[in-house]
């Protein structure tokens, strides 16, 4: 290892959710620090020009080097694991899964969960509340898509579990609340129990 | 190699020039198969049952297996390669930028060309026309902080030119026929000559 490690999180964020889960996998110790993103803590000058210029959270620590975007973290941290693939192609598909879930995942279902838990339905502007049929639509899609793969396949990238689960359990495990009813998904319930039957698992709030 | 790569794409998007740049840095051959996007070729249900069921180019595919999501394209053809950082840190650094590439950069900046070059400002439907502003911001934000970065740095990862490179020029080159003007980006634009005079390198519409 580099030195200590340090999650910036904010511990209720599934992008920080991930990274700890896939550290617990590997049984890597992360000193966490938490900032409020309700109260702007990472949109300060401190942030900013110390942490992560692009004002978000999670950063990953690693000695006196900073490592943003979630994704990027677990891979740092499951280099060389049993959580990455040793074959080519599939060490790319379990990327293909990461890229997915930030591009079509995450925008769409992270993105109402926070809107309907955190900001409030009734808080939203114009811009967001025009959006919600759209992000809502491209969310069930994303499921359905997720579903179809798991009613064929155990895991998502070649028949083991991996950082791709692991990353894409984070925001997909808590879809419910985030206004994604999960009934017509049974392939992504089962994969659900699955996750959390693996050795080392975490839950979000531990 | 693993049998013939095919590369399936919409020649104008910048998501598969990335790989037919990538491919052309490492001297590798692509048959091209190009779908009209604008004709609903990638929604029909051969494409979304037999190339990807997520509707969407570029997909590289290896053989008998396909690969959706242009970066992770990208990295299953520099696997190995010069164009992928040795050391741990880099090679996750480098997937920051790709992952920040399909966060920050590309739903605002290629989204913003898409809908002005091809659809036409004009035929925006509301939901689209409400998230122009904030797309805007959104996109000239991600070119200040490539501005800043390349401000101090040569290359965007470790010092040295590499996939992060190629992913993010793909867009960012073209951001100005978006509606992107590049005069307030010098060290984008100094970036954007030394990525065109690496060897290797070939233009959008080669």
């Amino acid at each position: 290892m580099d030195g200590q490690l340090i999650l910036h999180e904010y511990a209720q964020s599934g992008n920080c959710y991930k990274i700890r889960l896939t550290a617990a996998h590997l049984d890597i110790p992360l000193i966490r620090r938490e900032y409020d993103i309700m109260r702007g803590e990472t949109r300060t000058s401190a942030f900013l020009d110390n942490v992560n210029a692009n004002g978000r959270i999670p950063v990953l620590q690693v000695g006196d080097r900073f490592l943003p975007e979630s994704n990027a973290a677990c891979v740092w941290l499951a280099d060389g694991s049993h959580l990455i693939p040793n074959d080519r192609f599939a060490r790319a598909d379990m990327l293909h899964w990461m890229f997915w879930e930030q591009y079509n995942h995450e925008p769409n279902i992270a993105t109402l969960k926070f809107w309907r838990l955190f900001v409030g339905e009734d808080k939203l502007n114009d811009v967001q509340r025009a959006q919600l049929p759209g992000k809502q639509a491209a969310g069930e899609a994303a499921l359905k898509l997720m579903d179809d793969h798991l009613a064929r396949e155990p895991w998502l990238v070649a028949g083991a579990f991996g950082l791709a689960d692991i990353c894409l359990y984070a925001y997909t495990h808590t879809a419910e609340a985030g206004g994604f009813p999960l009934d017509a998904y049974p392939n992504v319930r089962r994969w659900f129990a699955d996750v959390a039957a693996q050795p080392g698992y975490i839950v979000m709030d531990s």
